[in-house]
């Protein structure tokens, strides 16, 4: 008789992550294991024996379709870096033990790099005390950061979502173009720029789509940025150009850390960001004297199922259901990828791979993705992203709003 | 044979206001006028001789469906004052000048207050100069601010957009209820608390909805809300706080006025606003030491036509069509309203009123629909607010974005 799984959700959260949840839970449960449960808040409520029994939150096939288009984590998200195996026994030891009283025969943790890192160290620790048990990563990140996989699940969501609003925002501008006006966007992306580049996608016969877009992977020039928006508005009347929060200058100084001297950072040392757009709209309208507007997307971004792609979220649902799919063969170590099969129709499977090569590893856009100004992106950017925003789940609405599944405490 | 219908558009843009637009050539074709003509960048534009012949931009029901779903402006916008009618002929001859060459029996203004003030003038001026011509006022704003009529097209969706929204921001934020937060949401709306108070339509069995919710409305205490804010931490991780941009000290001075001190103004002499939210986090973070999130909706709220309340988007159409239905009966120097017919179920119609009792005068939020400690909103409101949300109008998607009609300049 097979044991049970316990699942776990880490790291910023997306539109799609409860879609993987819902695939590992419905894979567990056609594969014959025994309880799902759930960590509260990652391995850090978990630590505190915090979790639930999945059973008791997914009692049909309704809870299972509203979970996958509930936005942020449902069963709570944590930022929290175990620390190296050799480093202190005691927390791995209480988390094996807490495995071992659960019966836990697989475990699984959605989310990011950070997280990959802590599959890994799970499963090295396994493996140093001889355990039998199995430790597989479902990517998860609107960042789309993650090494080896096509892409992650979340990101053709919040992409989607930021063309929409991006086309929204150019059309809402235009109404007022003759009077001249200058909308600086900020997008999340701490060092990867596919986000950003996303806002790409607005571009299309009835719109114009942004003019500028500035991607954390080349070093940003305030002043540079300034006579770019200076020569547009020679020629035409509404500018609108994106920039990631992560956009640093050539001395390796993040733009928002001009803004703002109260920066404070996370469990993994990342610095908090925002202020990008407000400090470069204050530059324009100082120096060019003209109507500026900045604009963030903040975590609407990462949590607007509404505008989910149905790409993403039928990709995520898959993944989730890969990771207990694989556990299931006896693999272990590993995150689960998604394989671009073909490009056009476009069509994507899954793989495996050794989750060592994955944690803390960040993909970035490459150099020829970008234009040679560096203010722009290729073709070849927008058809790799194209197929990913594709589709559209229309949101279960009750009383004018989206419904959701939320977690019931006992 | 009937004459011309000249159409404008002015203002703040909304998700439906082209619905109107749409409306309005419709009307216009059944019943039997002539051309339908659209002021580029309403009357400032239409004064330099800018218009457009709406039936090249709109050449089928495809195109007139596409445009019931643009968002922002289609004909472009401005914010222009005409002078008084007894203090600058020239701008009124110039005007009736124009309107005597187009051959325009019928002109329709679709806009919020200000908007209306320029259908009064152009009417009384018509009646000075003894013209026949009807001037009819079509309302439009997200604010829901004007005078008379049950609430004004543009506010559903705006309210739609803001109640999904906030639901999607407390959504994401709960994920990490194990480390306090705060998220403080700015909303526009300069003194008029509709759009607001709607951000509590997010409540419901899935959703907590926001903590706080501060309208313009009421006097703001920065202390007070620290305090409040305060308190509600001692309890709960998570705190929402909406705010209106608008809200001002006991002492009459802006809260976003505390925050910068190089604030503009537009031709209304309305002060562009910005950074409420921002400068109360800074605030909160300071006093408090939790983490804090400022997010602004900005122009979003005003042009997410893919979150559209349907019943927004046919009232607005409606409106738009009752226009010219109006000044085909002889009518003129009036505002379509919308009159709520029935409240269970909701059902609604048009009449139309003196635009002379509505141009500059302002529906706030009664106190009696605010509570008593004046951080949130009765039932009342909510029961309001609620069937002019409903109704979802799934965009028209291309390419994984809405897809919009835009004007073909020649």
């Amino acid at each position: 008789m097979k044991g049970n799984v316990l699942v776990g959700q880490s790291g910023g959260p997306t539109a799609v992550i409860n879609s993987s949840l819902a695939g590992v839970f419905k894979a567990a449960t056609e594969l014959g294991y025994g309880k799902v449960y759930g960590m509260r808040h990652g391995i850090q409520g978990f630590l505190q024996g915090k979790y639930v029994d999945m059973a008791e939150q997914i009692r049909n096939d309704l809870d299972l379709e509203l979970l996958k288009h509930t936005p942020s984590a449902f069963l709570g998200s944590c930022r929290y870096k175990l620390p190296e195996i050799d480093q202190d026994n005691a927390i791995f030891d209480r988390i094996f033990a807490l495995l071992d009283e659960l019966n836990i025969e697989v475990c699984i943790y959605i989310g990011g790099n950070d997280s990959m890192d802590t599959i890994r160290k799970l499963y090295d620790y396994g493996q140093k005390i001889g355990s039998t048990r199995k430790f597989v990563g479902c990517p998860k990140t609107i960042d789309n950061d993650l090494a080896i996989t096509d892409h992650t699940p979340g990101f053709g969501s919040a992409a989607k979502y930021i063309a929409t609003s991006t086309k929204e925002i150019i059309c809402d501008a235009v109404a007022f173009a003759n009077k001249k006006n200058v909308n600086i966007v900020e997008i999340m992306g701490r060092n990867a720029g596919w986000l950003t580049g996303a806002a790409a996608l607005s571009k299309g016969d009835d719109c114009v789509g942004p003019d500028l877009i500035y991607l954390p992977e080349l070093p940003f020039s305030i002043e540079g940025f300034v006579d770019e928006v200076k020569k547009l508005l020679e020629t035409k009347d509404v500018v609108t150009a994106m920039v990631s929060e992560g956009i640093k200058t050539a001395e390796g100084k993040y733009v928002c850390e001009y803004a703002s001297s109260s920066k404070t950072t996370d469990a993994f040392g990342h610095l908090q960001m925002s202020g990008t757009a407000a400090y470069l709209a204050s530059v324009v309208q100082g120096q060019l004297g003209c109507k500026t507007r900045a604009i963030e997307f903040s975590t609407l971004q990462r949590a607007a199922s509404h505008m989910a792609s149905k790409v993403d979220v039928d990709e995520a649902f898959n993944a989730g259901s890969a990771t207990v799919r694989a556990a299931d063969k006896g693999i272990s170590g590993v995150m689960v990828l998604i394989k671009r099969v073909n490009d056009n129709p476009y069509q994507s499977g899954n793989d495996v791979y050794d989750v060592h090569n994955i944690a803390n590893a960040e993909k970035v856009v490459p150099r020829d993705w970008i234009n040679e100004k560096g203010n722009g992106v290729t073709e070849q950017f927008i058809n790799y992203v194209r197929p990913l925003i594709q589709g559209y789940d229309v949101p279960v609405m009750v009383n004018g709003v989206p419904r959701h599944l939320v977690l019931k405490e006992k």
